[in-house]
């Protein structure tokens, strides 16, 4: 019988789909559970692109170009423009969501065996594409205790060997929430640019931003044009995660003409996807500032009401929509697993990725979960409550 | 500055892509290009897939599951088992597009520098793929005097060393046309079973057969369904090449289960293309025996008017809607591109794509072309006489 690839089978399992079976018999079971362990947001969609889609007038519904629709890179490029990315359309490859764009990215800079320095905590999926890739995840450890701030740049330098290619940041963070300040981007710029290496910013949650922090691209640092590589997504800035389009964007030209290799391998994104995500760029500003308004509430709560639990420890995340908290136990796989299992109160438990997933590092994390914030308010003190007592009862089973 | 990847460098340009500037040039000096040489068909969606989308009721455009809808694939799987196809929801990811498919299961058998025969000439990306996943192609030839039949199983045998894990095979052909017969996967059956190799199979024309000539699957084979993959695709069937939904198939627990991490690494296929899909399952009989007649009718007109060119050869089609033609010339490249550069009648000409990029061997195929039959049979008449006139003025010049 013939045998799965070893690449296969060093393919990580996703860290949220392990616990799944158990969340599926607490369910069996009668129990509400409280998904705090996915990033996948209760926002609605802008209509203005869910009525586009309800309004084509599509009778073949053909292949796009490989780089998608030319109307809607252009329009892109002046969203992006306006933010502070000058970019030209020319400059922008869509792709089947930011997880292709990071697949391309990774293709068109890295070899089997090359190495890339990502500061972890970092989004569990980047393991997967490195491992699709060929290519070595380098770690370097960032902390709760510093907030999950950039780590100092001669932890970088110590890691860099004549195999590292590329540095991958994820700004702001998912799972860390931090939100990279200018100076550390232009850090890491003068860093990579006396290495040689490129810079992959993934940026997909860049809108998500609070306290009247401003997000700072590595698109927008002088003299990195040809170094600067960026990740980006329509699935959290419209709640759009279904459509299934990112981007990657870099001003080296050669980096977009290899991922364009990449992109007419697989012919086009999907057409449904761009028309809904280029009616999406109208969305009124309004939308974004009651999105802000609403995840900086629930951060708020969240952090407050964690904040009351005795030996928990939790950095307040500046972007994004997530937090990593430390618990007073050993071993939170163990514990998450327990509290769907053996676990409830007036029958609702919940659901919370251990973060020991979004390390690559051994034996690091192991005490800490990741929390999204994509609950309503309400549920979220509800959801602390439940975790409250279940550490409680945990500690003294 | 940083460099790209060999691998990116090593990525294949489509051969089709090659060409476009000169058709560009061409439209812009107000000639009409006949397009021969792309498959976007210019069939209709059926009616039920465009308007399950125009009826849609989200809100959220939330990630589907990352294996598809569960509807769907049940749907999926009783329409595959009325084809003689008998598989499971189980049994089915579902992907974006073929494309997606053919990546999966490359990544869920081969490692870097593993081996895949291939009868060439092959649909070009399964280049770019192997080049992604580092994977080494190994063509075996088939022949057009054999009207692309299978390689004797002698010639494969030559070629299998210690690194071969899997056989590719696409049926019915793109670009040849060729339909295996049940007697040729049988042996191929024998041959992968003998050597414990994967027998992975590009079935997306499956429904795209004449003369009454059925299609013959992998999955159909007793005592095969731990070595076949099947590969698929809305993107034919249903002339919904936008869509981006394809899937792969196999009996092989193993297999599935490997390609579920990719697929859980990159999070979900498109949710509007999965309820285009799942809709498009009831599409009524009456629209493929439409479609079937048309093509056929088409591929008989196609044939008919290359034969009566002197010099030209072409093996007659049973499937897909292409069909390879030798030429009365050395290099098709240098014809395709003279014929848009150079040459028009009544303003008019026509793109073909040179074969040789869909052989891997070099310097062979260099007088042939492929001829996508996606035109209405006035189109291809016409797109033929000015074939024939560009020959002789080609030849003369
Ligand atoms: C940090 C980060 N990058 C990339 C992605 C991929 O998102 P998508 O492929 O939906 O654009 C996600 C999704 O959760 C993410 O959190
Ligand atoms: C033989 C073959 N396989 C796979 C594909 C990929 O198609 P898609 O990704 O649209 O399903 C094509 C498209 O032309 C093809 O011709």
């Amino acid at each position: 019988m013939p045998k799965i690839s070893h690449k296969g089978s060093q393919m990580p399992e996703s860290p949220i789909r392990k616990l799944v079976p158990f969340s599926e018999m607490a369910k069996k079971k009668g129990n509400h559970v409280y998904h705090l362990n996915i990033g996948q947001p209760d926002i609605k969609t802008p209509e203005v692109a869910l009525v586009a889609i309800k309004n084509n007038h599509i009778k073949i519904l053909e292949y796009s170009h490989s780089a998608g629709f030319e109307s809607y890179r252009n329009k892109l490029a002046d969203f992006y423009t306006k933010q502070q990315v000058p970019v030209n359309a020319s400059d922008i490859i869509i792709t089947t969501g930011g997880s292709e764009a990071l697949l391309f990215a990774l293709g068109s800079t890295m070899d089997v065996g090359d190495e890339i320095i990502i500061p972890e905590p970092f989004y569990a999926n980047y393991n997967g594409f490195s491992v699709a890739s060929g290519v070595k995840v380098v770690p370097v450890i960032s902390t709760l205790e510093e907030g999950f701030a950039l780590p100092p740049i001669a932890d970088f330098e110590q890691l860099i060997t004549s195999k590292t290619k590329a540095i991958l940041i994820c700004n702001p963070g998912n799972p860390t929430g931090y939100l990279y300040t200018q100076e550390e981007i232009n850090q890491l710029a003068e860093l990579v640019k006396k290495h040689d290496l490129f810079l992959i910013a993934d940026e997909v949650y860049r809108e998500f931003t609070y306290d009247g922090d401003e997000h700072f691209s590595v698109m927008n640092v002088p003299g990195l044009e040809e170094y600067a590589i960026m990740i980006d997504s329509v699935s959290k800035r419209y709640s759009m995660c279904g459509a299934r389009i990112g981007c990657i964007v870099s001003k080296n030209k050669s980096v977009i003409a290899t991922a364009m290799k990449f992109a007419q391998a697989r012919l086009s994104p999907p057409t449904f996807a761009q028309i809904a995500s280029e009616a999406a760029l109208d969305t009124p500003q309004s939308y974004f500032d009651d999105v802000i308004v609403e995840y900086k509430g629930r951060r708020d709560t969240l952090i407050a009401e964690l904040n009351k639990i005795e030996g928990v420890k939790v950095a307040v995340p500046k972007g994004a929509f997530y937090c990593i908290a430390k618990l007073p136990i050993d071993n939170a796989d163990a514990f998450a697993q327990w509290m769907l299992e053996h676990f409830s109160i007036d029958g609702e438990t919940v659901m919370v990725a251990p973060a020991a997933g979004f390390y690559s590092s051994p034996n690091v994390g192991l005490d800490e979960i990741r929390i999204a914030y994509v609950l309503k308010k309400e549920d979220l003190i509800r959801s602390v409550q439940i975790l409250k007592e279940a550490l409680t009862q945990y500690n003294n089973r």
